[in-house]
């Protein structure tokens, strides 16, 4: 059966901060799926910072959007006509095939979902890319270990609020920062053992000290810029650092500002390390098992900041960089 | 037997680049050793960059010289008086005791030195810790491995021109960056693939590019500020940085510029990497045993800049800054 979708297409580059006007919203038919196909209609959809980088055009780990385009990113849908074997109509799938309503797809491009019990849109944070990210990152970067004292910058974000709960659940102090009393106050529920908003400090090297006398010895990095020189400033010795993103400087129109003070990484002995999830997803069925238990036991929370229709696909993004979302920041397409 | 020594102090700790006025030149009289020490008179001492932090009164991973005592750091010297058991006058000694031409110390300070036909200065560069300083960054912080392309900043210095001759001896590609033709020359002489006079470049990055098309797997770090950034931009993915000093950041006054470009370290998935020799100790045999067998085969080569006389230390140390050396900086006081 052939149906309409609306999709949100890249109209041009952005140059800083992403306007509404680098979006446009278009409407494309998608006709009955081929053979060896299926029709899915999005339940769901991510907006994520990572996406900021594929709008420039860039050589990087994942090829750049092109303008004119519809654009990509994780999706969580239902299928709803089928000429693929092992998927019928009603079937749950994660996709790479968001920001639209609908679109055929080769079952090899799409994955079927099994929820064992959580909300879909969960695929998307909590048990999908931002929690594996999560994982991926204290467990296997920073390679944590006993009496490791953490501190996580952009600390409810989607990634951040999962990394204190992950530290705290395996028995760490946590130091969290974030924007803001809602933030704050949701990081205190969650257990996290000193909070920071930043917004509120002057001198956050000082803060962290406060937070962290005798210093740290891993950094989730979700930030950048005086976050990172803070962390240097108060690692101890040996402390590692993950480096999972640097939202502060993503919308930069010139050279940011580089830690002044990365040199004492070379006293202290640090290591500074990025990745990519997509590296580690062999890690995944490791992640999934540790948080279906901690799911199960009431211990593991999260939160969703939600917009509604694939028209407000952008307005969902572009909280991402004004801090408006509180944990994952989905959009609800169903 | 008491004997006369000069020393060299700290006079006053240096803000920026130092001068000849941060330092005094003393005389002190070193009495007879007192049961258990040696008398021991300096016949070589090293002047190194890593000094330069000793003199800020901070704390660090080795607490700061102090104003008006003799400042320290690797001598090698020969024992001409003795009420130790095991060491006897002729003895060549390496210690911590450099700066004056004698002292008296508990057998327990010193370390008998073994030359294996080498000169006893080689102690203090090739076969010291300069040497091993490479062998760890290069080996084990590092991890170098088959088929790596090396980036060596100051790599006609003590340690970068170690380094580069262990990458060339094991296979690899290795790109050195040095300044002025002298130091192009040497690093050419001793196999490097890809010189680079950063003095001669505009455009660092642009030269390394041209150095290595393909980019580069690691970069051992002497130097810091446009260095760094032009071994960001040119990585690999997965490449390596072995953090050993950022010399171009030890006399800045006001907080240096960091690396902007920092967040390249996410999308390529690098590892950054700062160490202190002094923790890798447990290397030292293996170092010595392939060095050996690189020195006894001709294949290995080294420069010194000599300056004689304790009195002209201080000139020695200012010169490291200047870039005035050549290979290994000492000071022959025998």
């Amino acid at each position: 059966m052939s149906i309409t979708s609306r999709e949100i297409r890249l109209k041009s580059r952005p140059v800083g901060l992403p306007t509404a006007d680098n979006f446009e919203l278009a409407s494309v038919t998608v006709p009955a799926p081929g053979p060896g196909e299926v029709q899915v209609k999005n339940l769901w959809m991510t907006v994520d910072p990572y996406m900021r980088g594929r709008m420039m055009d860039r050589e990087s780990y994942v090829p750049p959007f092109q303008i004119g385009e519809a654009l990509q990113g994780g999706a969580v849908g239902e299928v709803v006509a089928s000429n693929a074997e092992g998927l019928k109509v009603g079937d749950l799938v994660s996709t790479m095939f968001g920001w639209r309503e609908a679109f055929n797809a080769p079952a090899g491009a799409v994955q079927k979902l099994d929820t064992h019990g959580l909300p879909p849109q969960a695929f998307l944070g909590v048990a999908g890319m931002p929690g594996l990210t999560a994982y991926v990152g204290l467990i296997k970067i920073a390679a944590l270990k006993p009496g490791d004292v953490v501190f996580v910058s952009a600390a409810a974000g989607a990634v951040g609020s999962v990394v204190c709960q992950i530290a705290k659940l395996k028995g760490h102090t946590v130091i969290g920062s974030a924007g803001g009393a809602d933030k704050v106050a949701f990081l205190k529920q969650i257990g996290v053992d000193h909070v920071i908003d930043y917004k509120a400090e002057k001198d956050l090297t000082a803060a962290l000290q406060r937070a962290a006398p005798q210093g740290i010895d891993v950094y989730f990095e979700n930030v950048g810029g005086e976050h990172l020189e803070a962390a240097l400033n108060v690692a101890k010795p040996f402390a590692r650092f993950a480096l999972c993103g640097m939202i502060s400087q993503y919308n930069a129109t010139e050279a940011p500002k580089g830690p002044s003070n990365i040199i004492l990484a070379v006293g202290k002995s640090l290591k500074l390390e990025g990745f990519i999830v997509s590296n580690h997803f062999d890690m995944a069925p490791a992640y999934l098992k540790e948080l279906s238990g901690w799911i199960q036991s009431g211990k593991f929370h999260w939160k969703e900041t939600v917009e509604n229709g694939v028209e407000n696909a952008p307005k969902a993004f572009l909280k991402l960089f004004s801090g408006e979302n509180m944990g994952k920041m989905l959009v609800k397409l169903g």
